[in-house]
């Protein structure tokens, strides 16, 4: 039978106690989409060390159902950039999406194809609405792993190939021992 | 300009930092709710008491928005039935709900028109996914308040008049101090 179900997100790690699938990216995921290319390289060749992972349920792909689940973001940089997801604008570009972070911090970077930005910091307690049209990345700027709770429409989709091919406007560096949040110079190239 | 935002769930209370909207729900707002008449009208002639608040953000009723705030149910009991919210069908029936408990324990009772009835325990850390067609209501089974972080479609809308002409299938009561989960003998009938 179809029912509501729980699940439960337990201190210290916020990994759910049930899931149906675990998404796991590594280095290899991401190549393109860090700013200092030898960094990068370098780090791949020691290890294909694993940036996040996503844990998530099963449910039809349509307008009424909501998919969610748990990111996490190891902590790490790239040369001076922080650990992040691919990032995405949603397929179905009028779809929204709604982040509550749970632990760590960082900031969820986000922009429109008109060329808005905006960087939302998270930490625990913090909970964040990304509008419709807005593509989004989670940076880990912290010690430990950044994890939040994700909730969006059933027929949203993901078009991760637009950021792929542009980046993000914006990068989170290290400046200074902290957080910045910089231009990306080679935005709208090939990456 | 309309941009992405956050708001900030801090304990001891969760109220959120900002938001658009709050809502009181008293007494007056469930008459015909509880089993116990004579111990609702015995109460609401004492004092309207403040049942439930719910606080909530502004965004178009639109199906690829999420609507999304915080539930937060007193506690209390009218006879040996606790403190709850009305609860409701999504007046598109075919849309879900996400909850994430913040604080407080309870149940969240459901059933579905063709007569399948749950109760999922809520307890902090635990998410629950009400799936399209299962209507909904948050029940405090304990000493402090209950609170949730609720998300679901922008086109859902709320029918609460189906619950109040025949109510939910199940009561929460307490029995030997402790919640029991029973049938309500009035179901279906005019409440």
């Amino acid at each position: 039978m179809d029912t509501p179900y729980t699940f439960d997100l337990n201190n210290p790690d916020f990994i759910p106690d049930r899931y149906d699938n675990h998404i796991r990216r590594t280095l290899t995921a991401m190549r393109g989409q860090y700013l200092d290319t030898a960094a990068f390289e370098a780090m791949l060749a020691a290890d294909d060390q694993l940036l996040y992972e996503v844990y998530e349920f099963h449910r039809p792909h349509e307008p009424g159902e909501l998919l969610h689940g748990i990111s996490i973001v190891h902590p790490g940089k790239v040369g001076d950039e922080y650990f992040m997801t691919k990032g995405h604008f949603h397929t179905v570009l009028d779809t929204s999406e709604v982040y509550y972070c749970l632990k760590g911090e960082g900031y969820m970077v986000m922009e429109t194809p008109e060329g808005d930005w905006a960087a939302a910091e998270l930490r625990p307690g913090k909970a964040l609405y990304v509008l419709p049209r807005w593509a989004h990345r989670s940076v880990n700027t912290g010690a430990g792993d950044l994890v939040t709770l994700f909730v969006y429409p059933g027929n949203a989709g993901h078009d991760y190939g637009t950021i792929e091919q542009q980046g993000f406007r914006k990068l989170v560096v290290e400046r200074d021992g902290r957080p910045e949040i910089v231009d990306n110079p080679r935005w709208g190239s090939k990456q």
